[in-house]
C-alpha cells in the first residue's frame, strides 16, 4: 500500500464532521465554526518512551495519545471540538497497524464527541504521534485554570488513583489481562467531570498525567501557595493494594507516584465545596477531600503519625 | 539541566501573548478568543526525512517545522494566529540545541504575527517537531480551499520555483553558503500573498510543498478537473538553470518536481485575473500564467513542441 492509500483509507476510518466543520480532511487546513473561546493543546507519545511495541497494541497508543490530549481540555472544562493527529511511521511500518492505531483513536473521538480534522502521516526515526487538541467555551467562567489556589481552599481528587500504576507492573511482570491493565491501557479523559467541577466553581484544576506527586507540584507553584496533603486520604483504587505488596511498595506512595491515571486533581473554595461534590456525583464520578491549601510553597504529604513528607514525585515529562 | 529547566528556558524564549491570549505556557490549555472561523492544521517534520543534522541546524529545523506549517494557513488565506509546539528530542539531545530550534521559530513567529501559545516537549527515538498552527479569518469569503477549480480558469503561480531545490542539491554537494541553499533551509511562507489572493476570489489555491507537478494534482483531483500546464511559463528561479545542468538535470523539470519553494498555485476565473494579479503585486509578490483548467482529470506538461507530459511527480508524503 502506497503511502497516498494509507492516507485515504485513514480518512475513510474518520466519522463525517458535523455542522460546524466548513472544511476538514483533504483541504490546506481545516476550517471550523468557532465558539468565543479557542481552548487548544498538544500531546506527543512516542515509542520507547511512552509506550512499547511489546506491551501496547497500535490500538491502544492510538487510544491513549487522544486520551492524553482530551484530557488537557478536561482539566480546563472545555468542550470538546476537534483533533488534528500527526502520525510519525518507520518506513518498514505495517500499514494496517497504523490504520487500527486511527481506527481506534477515531472510536475514542466518537464518544466524546470530538471531531478528527485534519493530520498528516509522515516517516520518521519511530512511531510518535502528537495529537493536537481543541475544545471550546462560550466564557471564562466556564474554565478552570491552574493558578488560582487561595489559602484555605480544600484539596481533592476525582475517581480513585494508583490503577494504571499497577496496571502497567502487572503488565511488565507479564499478566496482560484484566481491569488494572485495562486502566493502565485505555486511560478514560475525565471531560465531563472537568467541564463540571470548572462551572461549580473550583479555583484550580490540573489532569493528573505525572502522578498527583509531580501534578500537585504544578498547581502549588502556579497558584503560589502549598498544598498539604494526607496520604491516609488519598483514595487507591480496588486491586492496587495487592499489586504494591507484591511489588514491595506502599500503595499510596504508588498511588500518588505512578501518574497517568488521569484523574482531575482540583482545589476548592470553602464555600464551593457543596457544589463541587455534587457536580462530580451529577458527571458520574467521586471527589474525595485530600487535604488544604496553605501559605507557603511546594506539596506535603502527612503521615498517619502527623509527620510531613516531602519530595514525593511522579513521572516528570518523559 | 533538567527537562523542566530546558521548558523553563523554551517558554522564556517566547514573546509575550497578545490581548487575544486569555491563557498559554504553563497551563493545561491555551485559550484565546476566537474569531469566526478557526483554520487549523498540523505538519510535522522528522530527522533522518525531512532535514538531516549533518546539513540542518538546529535553528535551520526550527524555522522549517514552523514555515511548513504556516505556510498551510497561507494556503487557505487565512490570518495567523497562534501555534502550538510538539517537540520530541533523542535522550542524549543537547538542550543548547532544542533551545536554539524554539528561538528561530520565535523569531518566525514574531515576524508573521504568531503566538507560540503551548507546547510539549518528550524524549523520542530521534528529533521530531509537529506544529500544529491556528489561524482566523471572519467570513468564508476571505478563504480558499482546493476543490473549486472550474473549466476555463487560468492556472497561476506566485514567484519562481526551484530555489529550494536546486539549494538542496548545492548543500548536498558540500556548497552550504549562498541564496539558493538559504531558500532551502529558510522557506518563507506566503501568508500576505495567500491573504490577498484569497480576498481576490481565485478559484482554488494550495502551497507548493511537494513540488507543482504533485500538488497541481491535488487541486485537479479536489476540483474534479485537469491542469494543463505550459512548461515554458513556469517562472524558474535564478540561478537554477546552471545548478541543474551540473546536476544533469532539466531546469523546469528540476522547478516543478522537487518542492519546498511553498509558493501558491492558484487557480483564477477569468473575469478575477486582473484584481488576482494587482492582489499578487499589493503583498509583494508576482503571479505568472501557467495555463488552464480544462474537462478531465489529472495534470499535464506541454512541451515546447506542443507534446503533452503526464506522470510527472514531486516528492509525495515523505
Amino acid at each position: 500500500m502506497a503511502e497516498l492509500d494509507l492516507i485515504r483509507a485513514i480518512a475513510r476510518a474518520l466519522s463525517p464532521p458535523g455542522e460546524r466543520v466548513v472544511r476538514w480532511v483533504g483541504d490546506d487546513a481545516a476550517v471550523i465554526k468557532a465558539r468565543p473561546l479557542c481552548v487548544t493543546s498538544i500531546d506527543t507519545v512516542a515509542e520507547g518512551v511512552h509506550f512499547h511495541s511489546a506491551t501496547h497494541s497500535p490500538r491502544e497508543v492510538g487510544h491513549k495519545a487522544l486520551a492524553a490530549a482530551l484530557s488537557d481540555l478536561a482539566a480546563m472544562g472545555a468542550d470538546t471540538g476537534e483533533a488534528y493527529v500527526s502520525l510519525v511511521l518507520p518506513r518498514a511500518h505495517p500499514h494496517g497497524d497504523a490504520l487500527a492505531l486511527v481506527e481506534e483513536m477515531a472510536a475514542l473521538a466518537d464518544r466524546t464527541g470530538t471531531t478528527i480534522a485534519g493530520g498528516d502521516v509522515v516517516s520518521g526515526p519511530g512511531v510518535v504521534v502528537s495529537v493536537c487538541v481543541v475544545g471550546w467555551a462560550d466564557s471564562e467562567d466556564e474554565l478552570a485554570g491552574r493558578d488560582a489556589a487561595k489559602e484555605g481552599d480544600v484539596v481533592a481528587v476525582t475517581g480513585s488513583l494508583g490503577a494504571s500504576g499497577a496496571g502497567l507492573i502487572l503488565i511488565e511482570g507479564g499478566s496482560a489481562q484484566g481491569e488494572l491493565q485495562e486502566a493502565h491501557r485505555r486511560p478514560q479523559p475525565r471531560l465531563a467531570a472537568g467541564r463540571a467541577l470548572a462551572r461549580a466553581g473550583v479555583s484550580s484544576m490540573i489532569d493528573l498525567s505525572d502522578g498527583l506527586a509531580t501534578d500537585a507540584r504544578h498547581l502549588a507553584l502556579a497558584g503560589g501557595v502549598r498544598l498539604e496533603i494526607d496520604l491516609e486520604s488519598i483514595p487507591v483504587a480496588a486491586g492496587v493494594a495487592e499489586v504494591a505488596t507484591g511489588a514491595g511498595l506502599d500503595a499510596r506512595t504508588l498511588a500518588v507516584t505512578a501518574g497517568e491515571d488521569y484523574e482531575l486533581l482540583v482545589t476548592v473554595p470553602q464555600e464551593r465545596w457543596d457544589a463541587a461534590t455534587a457536580a462530580a456525583r451529577t458527571a458520574g464520578s467521586t471527589l474525595s477531600r485530600l487535604g488544604e491549601v496553605v501559605a507557603g510553597e511546594g506539596v506535603a504529604f502527612r503521615e498517619g503519625d502527623g509527620s510531613l513528607r516531602e519530595g514525593l514525585r511522579g513521572h516528570e515529562h518523559r
